[in-house]
């Protein structure tokens, strides 16, 4: 097991990582305050892990509370049965939320313990990759709104994060690639080296290989676990997480939560992101192209939605938490390994990466 | 101009008290931040107030969001409308929320300044003497949920509270009892000798003498920011602040929120906890009554619902914040100017409380 920890003073917290964890009571009971837990999951995660996670807890009083799968239910009605169940079982301000499986689970469960009672205890056990790389950790909750994604929400630290590695076996290979599309972008946007490890394991990664996994989660954690104990709050260097994140919210949005995964469409925004910065002539379009192809054999979309023109993707991006005072910033890569937030930008490069003809450049990385 | 300061180090925020100050724009533009502001109010203020506000705020870019005005209102459905507005106007996260109202527009405006992109900045203008007093200051804010009163929100604190009294002379009476109900709990918990002044001044205050109004206002936010300063987060003093409240919100909830005032309810249910720490030995009758008398001077229903037995006290009174375990813990007086928050009591004295003959009581007083 390896444990890396989160430095935000009196709110710091550790992310174990390692085979097995799951069924570890001596790392979750350190944690626990009372003898109330709920535990968080979906109709998907709970037939693999709620019956071991119980037994875990043996002991405790515990709720489980199932909600409905997929990004389509991150909103305020699924967000109501968390309230429910809590209330219902009188679960008090003493109460633990656990939110079992990937982000949506995660991002609603921590809402809910943010809020219930004015907040109640809080930890992640995250069982999809994408969610053990990102937003598990670093303490963005919240839920969607009709006009925008994760428009509703809370900073809301965990107390402990656990990533049983194992989990990883029972997830769609199509997940497991909407997961490396965060762990690329770690790479992409402050950790050259790690690119050039993903690189040469990416083979190794989508065949599961437990050591190669553990090191990209590791690796992964730790450079978000850097970055949001030097901000927590995204008032600087923080928001640099989000390459690709402006432009994949646009194409969420547009497709209807769910129907892109959210790692899916971030990987389509970094190949945009990647194509701007190179039409700012900040990497070279040799660099723009290692990108794409890394995120192709991690077996991610490379090419935004064909019926998403400019005006449908400014009418999304105006509405962008990065919006500040009526102007749009974006995180752009100055070089390999190196990511800026800025807004400092000529308006028709932001044009003309909208309108550029994507399924054209894919098509030369193969000649 | 009075101007007190609630003391959460860089959380840290003024209250300013006095005639006139919706009309002063110098006390509000220190503490907006961007060009976006939106004023949240209901039906019943916006005719009054929300033309001067926004004349005082001249050279920003402001949203007014009209709510239906009540306790009954105050759930998701209508702070979805804050969202909604906010997003339609595209108000990014520099902008401002303005609470323009009583306690119910507070907690929602508060409430979605805390969950609006994770956090947005937030300013309080309470119009009401109640808001005025106790839920303007202290950074709690919320909504109901059908099994409970308040019982999902956040710790959220305003930037300023600003306290124009000239506003109390617009408020129904009833609505002027209901905040005196507060007024006279600052006295029961932890002021005697502004217990004595209240009794001495019951009639000023009813007649909206400005310079009455004004020290009840102050003494009170004094005694309310004083306790904030030491418990923020409720884990010890500031529990006592909620003297009579638990009684108080089964009332509420049983009744239906908004048939009985928040006040109202607050007032019966502190002649509940003066009954209860009566029976217990720790107050004398003669106290006891003697908070009776000045609840029912300041127009107060001073007798609980008769509808409502022990049985359906209990079912409520069991979801309430303050139990922890599953004990009951409440705010009882040791004596005239000293509460405490205790689950040490025989449970037939809370019993007998429940069921005693309060109509008995009353009349008795006036012998």
């Amino acid at each position: 097991m390896q444990t890396l920890k989160v430095d935000l003073g009196e709110r710091s917290y550790p992310i174990h990582i390692g085979e097995g964890l799951l069924d570890r009571p001596e790392l979750l009971t350190p944690h626990i305050v009372g003898r109330q837990v709920a535990i968080v999951t979906n109709t998907t995660v709970a037939p693999l892990y709620l019956e071991r996670l119980t037994a875990t807890l043996a002991g405790y009083n515990v709720l489980p509370v199932v909600l409905p799968d997929g990004e389509a239910f991150k909103n305020w009605e699924t967000l109501q049965l968390i309230f429910d169940g809590l209330l219902a079982a009188r679960h008090d301000r003493r109460t633990t939320v656990i939110a079992l499986g990937g982000g949506v689970i995660g991002d609603m469960a921590g809402f809910a313990a943010a809020c219930y009672q004015r907040g109640v205890n809080f930890i992640q056990i995250p069982t999809t990759l994408l969610s053990q790389v990102d937003s598990s950790v670093g303490g963005k909750t919240g839920i969607n709104h009709p006009l925008g994604k994760n428009m509703v929400g809370a900073f809301y630290q965990p107390a402990v994060v656990l990533i049983d590695t194992l989990s990883l076996r029972s997830l769609p290979e199509r997940e497991l690639s909407a997961g490396l599309a965060e762990v690329i972008k770690y790479g992409l946007i402050c950790d050259e080296p790690f690119l050039t490890w993903l690189e040469e394991h990416m083979d190794a990664l989508r065949g599961l290989d437990p050591q190669a996994l553990t090191l990209a989660i590791e690796r992964s954690c730790a450079a978000k676990a850097r970055v949001v104990g030097a901000d927590e709050r995204e008032s600087g260097v923080r928001a640099t997480l989000n390459l690709g994140h402006t432009f994949g919210h646009a194409i969420e949005t547009e497709m209807g939560y769910g129907v892109w995964l959210h790692g899916e469409a971030v990987a389509a925004g970094t190949v945009m992101a990647l194509e701007m910065s190179a039409r700012l002539g900040w990497i070279s379009s040799a660099d723009r192209d290692r990108g794409i192809r890394l995120l192709q054999r991690a077996g991610l979309p490379v090419v935004p939605p064909e019926q998403m023109d400019e005006a449908c993707f400014m009418a999304h991006m105006s509405v962008d938490k990065k919006v500040l005072d009526g102007r749009l910033r974006l995180v752009l890569l100055r070089r390999i390994g190196e990511a800026v937030v800025t807004d400092d930008y000529p308006q028709e490069v932001l044009k003309a990466t909208l309108v550029a003809d994507y399924p054209a450049l894919v098509d030369q990385l193969r000649g």
